[in-house]
Order: C-alpha cells, then structure tokens, then sequence
C-alpha cells in the first residue's frame, strides 16, 4: 500500500512558516503520510511513484464556515446589510431547500465546486431542513469533501411561512437528523443559526444534546453592531454575546464561532480561555459592510483563528481566493490602524487557511507523518511568462494569487485521490 | 453593412442607472451604433442577425491605468509597500523589456488576456524602451485593444545601471517613438512616470510636447503618504503634489491621474477646474497598503473618476475583479467612515469600469448611437442553478460577481467582433 507522490513539495506547518521542498517525495502507506523526502529513501525505490513533474503538490484548503443552501444567490443583493439580506435574500433562498430534488441538484454541484477547487475539509451550515441536510451530506461524500454539517435550528425571528420550526420540532428533527447520519468522511455538528434566531429553551436543549453525544457546536458571534445590539436586548443579562452560548453549555472546547469582528478584548479572552475557535469570513465581512476584524490582534493574543469562505454573504467559494481576501483585509486593518498594525503576509494567510483548519479535525503541522494527505496538485505552466527563473516560494505566491480551478489539476482528500486519477 | 444583434442588452449610461433590454435588438451601420430596441424596427427585418439567446450583451471595461511590463510580476511582491516594492521588483521587472523578443511574448499574451477579459479600451504605461512600447502597441492593435500607450520617462531616482535614461536620452527618445507610431487603435500618450521620477527639465520638455502635439498626458498622484512627503521634500516650492506636474503644463484638460488617494480637498477642487481624471485602483491600492480612496466624496464632488486594474500592484486583470474590489473599497470606506458614507452599488461601480472609462475616448453614455459598438456578450449558463427565475439585472450582479474569462463568449472593440465571431 506504499505510493510515492514527487513534485515541489509545499506546506505550512506554523503561522509565517513555509515548508518547501523542491522536487520532493511524500510517501503515502494507504494514504497515509510517512514523511516528506528530498531524496527518496532506498527503502520506498520500488514503490510505485506518480510524478507531477513542475507542479506544485500543496496542502489542500479548510473552509470552516459556509452556507450550503446560499449557494445559488452568490454574488446577488450584495447591497444590502445583515439583517436586512438574511430577510430578503437568505431566508427565502433557504427555503427551497424542502424540495429534495432542488437540494440534490444545488447540493451536487456545490460539492463538486469545493472539491474541484481544492477544498477538502469544511465545517457547514446546512438549512433547517433534515433531508437537504442528509442530501448535502451525501453529496460532499461522494465528491470527496470531508468534515462536519449542521442541520440548522432557528425558532425565533425567523421568516414566518418561509423558514420556521418551533422549538419541539427544531429538537425532534435534530434529533431525528442525529440518528440518520452515517457516513464515513461527513460528520454532523449542532448549529443554532445564532443566538437571536433560538429561543433559550432550544439552546438549552441543544446544549444537553451536545454534551450528551459528545458534539461539536458552531455559530455566529459578533458579526455586527447591529446584531449585537439585538442581542443585547433580547439578552439584557448578558453583558457581551458569548454568554447567551455560554450560559447554556454551548460555549466549550472547539465551539467554532464564525466572524468575532467585533469581540472585544473581553470576549477574546473568553475564547482563548474555552478553547473556542474563531472563523474568520474576510469577503463576507466587507461585502455585507460588517467590519475590518483585527485578525493580526487575535492571533497575538494567542487565539486559534481559521477561515471560512461564508458563502453566500461571501461571494467566492475557493479558499484561494478567500486567503487573498483575508490579506487584503489585513492591509486595510493595517492602513485603518494608522500602518501600525502589521498585515498578514501570504504564507501566514495559507497556513490560516490549510494547517489552522485542518487542526480543527485532529490533523497535525503541514504534511505531518501519521495524517491521512489532503493536498492539492497545482499546475502553474500556464501563467504568464515571468522571464526570470522563479523560486518556489515566488510560485506559490503567484499562485494563491493566480490560480483557477483548471490550475488544480489533483485533489487528495482523507488519502483518497478524488480528483485527476 | 446594417447588422442586428440580439440579446439581454445591458449598459450604465449614467452613475447609478442601469438601462435593461430584454431580448433587445443591438442595430449597427459599419459597426457603429444607430440604436437599441425592444422591437426589431421593420427597417432592418431583412438584416443579417446575430442571436446571442439568452446571452447578456453589455458594455465591455476600460482599463484606465496599467503597467504593462509588469505583468510578469503579477501576485508576486504583495509583501512590500510601494517605494521597497518599486525597486525590488518593478524597476528589475521592468528592464528586461529592452529584450523585444521578451517584449514580444509577453506582451502578446497580456493583449490576448485584456480582449478575452473583455477590455477592449486601455490607457497604460509601457516601459521606458522605444522598441518595447512599438512592440506593445503593435500587439494590442492586433489583439483589438484600442487606446493609449505611453513609452514611460523617468530620467532621475530610478534604478542606476538597471532602468535608466538621462534627461537627454528621454527626450529624444520619446519624439522618436512619437514620431514611429503609426497605429490605427493604439495612440500614444505622454507619461512622465510620477514626479519623483522626473527632473524639473524634463517635466518642461514633456509640457511642451505636450502642448506642440496636443498630447493627452497620463501619471500618478497621492498614492501613498510616504510619496507624498518625498515630493514635498523633492518640491519645496509647491504646496501640493498636483503643483508639480500644473507648473511644467501637464495638469490639464483629459489629464489621466492614478490612485488620488490622499488628495485632500484642494487638490480634488484642481482636478476638478482642470479637467484632471481620476483612475482609482481600488485593488492595488490595498495591495501596496497605500490607502482607502474616499470614491464616494470624490463622485459627490464632482470629479470625473475611473476604474484602473494598475497591473501589477493591482493582482487582477479583468476588470469585472476591479469592480468588485471598487465596490469593496467603498465598503471599508463607508465602515472606516463609521457607516456614514454610501458605498457603490454594482450598478455605480460598472458605470465607473465602462462609460466613464469610455467617455475619456469621446464615447457618449451607454450604448450610444453613433458610438461604435465596444460590448462583451456573457453566457451565464454554468453558473449555479439559482432556484428561481432571476431579472436580467440579477443575472448583471451575478456576473460581475462570478463571471470567468469562459464565460465571454464574444467580444467587439471598436465596431469590430474581435472574439467569438
């Protein structure tokens, strides 16, 4: 079950940190990686090799917060804020998704467009609706993408006629979507929509179900002002937003709270202190006018920060181009900070978005020994010509830059090559 | 020569206004407009038709500020601000187009990416070599770019041994390559590079030429506060940066100036009272950290202002990525702005990228008669199925949004169908 894989080896296994090495070996055992090699050990000679010649063979990408069922309204009602777009675009928009053929067809497509893109692992929003939430499931095992998806609860504040549950049904339903799931590479995860959407009832008993079966949480947190000023009403006991999670057992070790633009020092420090990880959504946060998150100031304080493409307040899916989005929102953090602040650079921007995320799901540092190989094959020979002999690490950069999906021209997920064998 | 094409006819004639024919009816004499309709005018029934179905047919982008030799260099550098980033690589980038094979190559394939793209009217720096901007022009000519191109003086503070001219060198060379240019679609500008670029004598010179061959001009201004202070220290004598280039007579009427990011309001009311344009760059502004461009003030103000990929400080090419990156500059401004200022809506940012662009050339709103036709045809189709019928304006967002060099099924530059046909 040895297999050698050999090209420009490129990882990164630490913030800042880039790991290259050209024309390299990744031995794989039953797609799990034994080591990164400049020079093949003797031992893996006869083991049969697949060469990618020039290309690069990367880390694959973690998107750690997306809306499944906004896919089909991407880059529509873009001019509108939050609140006002979850009512006119998002709700309805959801509420096809009763219609398991409309699902599948939405569903299939979506998965093949993470993982054709290079998206191997995510952490998912589905909508309120069990069966779409199986479908979406079944689509991305299918495609080769992994990780976690939520059946979304919201019975509160909802779109009434639209998209509503009450509260016994939110429980009964996710109980019932709990005890469907069975597939092997797409787990589920609970998923109060946020905390205006739930009443405390239903975060309560969200609460007890994942400390019962031992599940992982993910919300929204302080995306907005706003959202937190409705928090702050329909919570006047809470001082700040993460205690309406944390009062009901929602707030703990890998909680995945997407956005946290506006967590202050306080909050900040409550997520540290949990172990809760923040999504950082940098497209999603300008095109619904939201803020410029201080990400450079979490990751000083020593906070676990990912990246999520949030589609569809998010207008581009691969996780490429979500990383550009997130430097780019650095340097505006930067100007806005009076250029104190500094920006995150491309290699700190992919580590955010490969080796942060992939932690999330129990992987280690860059392509660590003992991991099952999640990386892409990237193709670069159809740049422009750069007229002088680049670097690696230059490739690279370009190539976060530059690269389309027609660039990635292999996929491995979970050890399984899914795309370009 | 009467021919009709048919299609979703979209165009901005005005900021803010978008002009929507459903199954409209495009009529061209020679390739120039007579007029859009609704109904096919019975004059023109036995015509030759085109039928794009349900295709968009919209105004195609001018790109009013880019550097040409630069575009090896694209995604590469992002890390630095803009005077380290000048040195390390755009001066280096740039001197290797005295090679006019090189320049040939690269050149061909930037022409064929800006018309594919559908960019089919361009005002762009080539490289301060003579041969190497005959070589661009002949190029864009021949790809069915039509527009402007200046050879690039820069006679002091540039790059010793590397990319240099003397004031004398610069002169000559540029009535030279004045007088060589005979295009039919690519005209010559004069483009004295910035004022930190150019001595007081040659400032004069240009100024002269300028007025001798009724020349348009194009440059930068207040892109960066670091330059800003370099020039006041280079020019003591003058209170603002736009001083330097009004006393040599290059701040005049279709005067083309990038960035004016951090003109204040006096340097705005100039432009203004001259006739100055602004080509803001929203994307390579962030990328080199220069600043946030107050768009919104500036259009209240008056001022005529237009898009700019500023390749390669800008890192996309087509300017449907420049207009998203312009409306998401507007957002971080009106969040720095506390929420106060407007953004730019999808339909105010296309008129920025098509008729503002256009008008520079002496084209009138939209898709005026007596106009030659310059227009993209979109096929939309393998974008994710929506879930419900959208509007053509819809469908206008989305693909600004979403769309991909694939998606541009035909281009026409100039009255001529130059892709697609």
């Amino acid at each position: 079950m040895i297999r050698v894989l050999k090209g420009h080896i490129v990882s990164a296994p630490r913030l800042g940190e880039l790991d290259v090495v050209e024309n390299g070996f990744l031995v794989l055992d039953g797609g799990v990686i034994r080591g990164v090699y400049d020079r093949l050990p003797a031992e893996y000679a006869a083991a049969p090799l697949t060469d990618y010649g020039d290309c690069l063979l990367m880390q694959s990408f973690a998107d750690m917060h997306l809306h499944a069922p906004q896919y089909p309204m991407l880059g529509m009602g873009m001019d509108l804020p939050l609140l006002d777009w979850l009512n006119t675009y998002a709700f309805p928009t959801e509420a096809r998704f009763a219609d398991t053929d409309y699902a599948r067809r939405v569903y299939r497509r979506l998965a093949s467009d993470l993982i054709t893109n290079g998206t191997t692992r995510v952490c998912m929003f589905s909508s309120l609706h069990t069966e779409a939430t199986w479908i979406l499931m079944e689509e991305l095992e299918k495609a080769g993408v992994t990780g976690y998806v939520g059946k979304v609860n919201m019975d509160r504040n909802n779109a009434p006629g639209v998209l509503e549950e009450t509260t016994e049904q939110s429980v009964a339903e996710t109980l019932r979507w709990l005890d469907g799931c069975r597939f092997d590479h797409v787990k589920p995860i609970l998923t109060p929509r946020f905390t205006p959407s739930c009443t405390d009832e239903l975060m309560a008993k969200l609460g007890q179900i994942a400390a019962e079966r031992g599940l992982c949480v993910q919300s929204h947190l302080s995306e907005s002002i706003p959202e937190m000023e409705w928090v702050r009403r329909l919570h006047p006991e809470c001082e700040r937003y993460w205690e309406t999670y944390d009062k009901y057992g929602l707030w703990k070790d890998h909680t995945l709270m997407a956005h946290c633009v506006h967590s202050d020092a306080a909050e900040r420090a409550a997520m540290k202190k949990a172990g809760v990880v923040a999504v950082h959504c940098a497209d999603s946060n300008v095109n619904i006018c939201s803020g410029i998150c201080p990400v450079r100031q979490m990751l000083n304080e020593g906070l676990w920060v990912t990246l999520g493409s949030d589609i569809a307040g998010g207008a581009q899916l691969p996780m490429y181009k979500v990383i550009t989005a997130t430097i780019r929102t650095s340097k505006n953090r930067r100007i806005v900070d009076d250029w104190q602040t500094d920006f995150l650079t491309v290699e700190e921007a992919y580590y955010l978005g490969t080796t942060s995320g992939h932690r999330y799901f129990g992987a280690g540092e860059g392509f660590a020994p003992g991991d099952k190989l999640h990386a892409i094959v990237l193709d670069d020979s159809d740049f422009p010509e750069s007229g002088k002999p680049l670097t690696v690490r230059e490739r690279f950069q370009r190539a976060i830059y530059m690269t389309h999906r027609h660039n990635i021209v292999a996929v491995w997920s979970d050890g399984r090559c899914v795309v370009g064998e």
